[in-house]
């Protein structure tokens, strides 16, 4: 018998998983049980995609194998690189990931493979090419001359210094590290539940990829920390800030960067972002960003705290990337950068119990209508 | 509170629908009330994506404009066609449908558009360029010239001109349109929702069309067509067929094309393709094949029809498709063409009334574990 209808799914369990671990009324995020604030402390992007995949944290010599074999990966296949250097350099960029992570799977000898262990390597692949795709990009739309990667780099430190051609500073390349790591995986938001929908045919890592990719771009989901950048820029000055959030509330607009479907309380994950745009916007002169949305974060406490909308992990992504030096239409690509992990993660995960995904629906239209021939109609 | 989970959402409720009606139980598909053998008897595919994305058939002026503005789009837009022709011949089809589709998305000026009735030109556009597509990456991959659309061909006809370069006979082109119009939708099929799930975020119809072909691919959904002729191809004889499939029931191997999560009674689709296999068959010179199946059938009508496995929608799909003249890793490309229809319905109807897919998650790893730092592990 179907179960009755939730619209979107809203509180039906469609999978299990061992990775990530929400609780969204006590705003707890954990992975593989370790609470995401001690990561963000303490581990690097690396080592947490070597967590989600592998349940555990590594060994020092597993760190160092997993780390080798990725930074061995940067550069890009070369077909795949003249693919990128013909896309028309108007195109906006998540349309060129989910085509160039798509393309990934014309150019490899088995792309269906769907065992386990193949699928891990094709995994660290994505893993490895996909910062360079959305760093070549960027040069290629500009008009720049690419900046081949650096293997002796992380990949928080190797995007930016391909990105930009310099350096990151520490701080930068740990604050892009730290975000990595904040937005690796989030149980089955969308693109990830998009992700482990296409792989239930047995399909290919690439077309569960490419499909979580394109769920990612939308606004309802990684697009959303876009919406906030846009809605910072809007606000002329941060004392301007409290009156645009209550016209905005009273005409009842969404505010961006505000709320979600499973935190009732302060998503973990802004807390720690918090700190990090605060430092950042310190260090390089965007303190007026910061305490803009600081301002806002203050204005909807008052106004809407009670009824549980709290920053997300989108509101303080903003100023983070901003101070980075991302421009606005690569902050969803940047989330792309992290959350591979928590696809494959879930890809494999998938795969190691299937069932195809073959919901019911609800059809509300005519029966047994007869075909009406043209000059009857 | 969470429902009970449900492996695969089986029996899970996820989404109403106007288009298509399906029982198992009895065998019954209908189009938005049409039985789809009244369907399969008397429209065609153009009228037949009409009738899905309009929830009524057209009057005789609008069915005229409809199909002028789809044969006005067959042609691949310039840069597309480029793209195509470099990439590699060894490629699998499915991956570059994917890509293409893809593609799509880097080219429109406006691909993020999802007000339904930009979203429905969208919807026009690739339904055209898809056979182009495919047919184009056929030819390329054999070195042969591109055969140029012919705007006064219907769907069907156009495909097989273009695959070909010779037009069809009109018992191809009508089988080829059959095949269009009895894969066009059906339900919420994996490729279908993956489609729902992705436009949710309110993505863009390049994301979701691409997530869609990469479920198709899988061999537990469209790519299930391919395994058939696979089967058909090993069993040396007519009267070997028998012994071939007694012999994997013994070893409890599946049968390709038999049995579907949601049909309990005969595939009221395989019922069709089974008159067209056996025509075209006999046209073709392939009654080998079309004899092979039948036997098959009835070895299994003997062994397990008790359990409700019957023949599905693939199983004389392998036939009728191999005396068209596809070669065999076209087949599930083939189910891409008609299946757009249906997904772009499928798109259109969950923008009008759309709520994100976010379903919960069962987590069954540990809680509350601390980071160990590296040399303590």
């Amino acid at each position: 018998m179907a179960t009755p209808y939730s619209k979107g799914l809203e509180g039906v369990v469609a999978a299990e998983t061992k990775m990530s671990f929400i609780d969204g009324e006590k705003g707890i995020l954990e992975y593989v049980g370790i609470p995401i604030g001690q990561l963000a402390e303490h581990s690097t992007f690396e080592e947490t995609v070597f967590l989600l995949w592998n349940s555990r944290l590594p060994k020092k010599g597993e760190l160092a194998d997993f780390t080798a074999t990725i930074r061995g990966l940067y550069d890009l296949p070369e077909q795949i690189e003249a693919m990128l250097t013909r896309l028309p350099k108007d195109a906006q960029p998540m349309h060129a990931m989910r085509t160039l992570v798509s393309a990934l799977g014309l150019i490899d000898p088995k792309p269906n493979a769907t065992d386990v262990p193949t699928v891990r390597q094709k995994a660290v692949k994505i893993l490895a090419c996909v910062p360079t795709m959305l760093a070549y990009f960027h040069r290629h739309r500009q008009g720049l001359p690419l900046i081949r990667p650096d293997a002796s780099l992380s990949i928080a430190e190797n995007f930016l210094y391909m990105l930009n051609g310099a350096k990151p500073t520490p701080t930068m390349a740990r604050a892009m590290d730290v975000c990595l790591i904040l937005h690796t995986d989030h149980g089955l938001n969308n693109s990830t539940f998009s992700a482990r929908v296409v792989i239930s045919t047995l399909s290919d890592i690439y077309s569960a990829m490419t499909a979580a990719v394109g769920s990612l771009r939308g606004p309802l989901h990684g697009g959303a920390n876009e919406g906030v950048m846009v809605m910072l820029n809007e606000i002329p000055t941060v004392d301007g800030a409290e009156a645009y959030i209550l016209d905005k509330l009273a005409r009842k607009d969404k505010i961006m960067g505000f709320g979600h479907r499973v935190y009732k309380s302060y998503d973990p994950r802004a807390t720690h972002l918090k700190v990090l745009a605060k430092q950042l916007a310190q260090d390089t002169g965007n303190m007026d960003l910061y305490e803009k949305s600081s301002r806002i974060e203050k204005t909807m406490a008052e106004a809407v705290a009670a009824k549980g909308i709290y920053p997300n992990v989108d509101f303080y992504s903003a100023t983070t990337y901003h101070c980075i030096g991302l421009p606005l239409d690569l902050f969803t690509p940047m989330f792309v950068i992290a959350r591979v992990g928590g696809w494959a993660a879930h890809i494999i995960e998938q795969l190691s119990d299937n069932r195809l995904f073959r919901p019911d629906v609800d059809y509300t239209g005519p029966h047994a209508v007869n075909y009406t021939p043209i000059d009857s109609r």
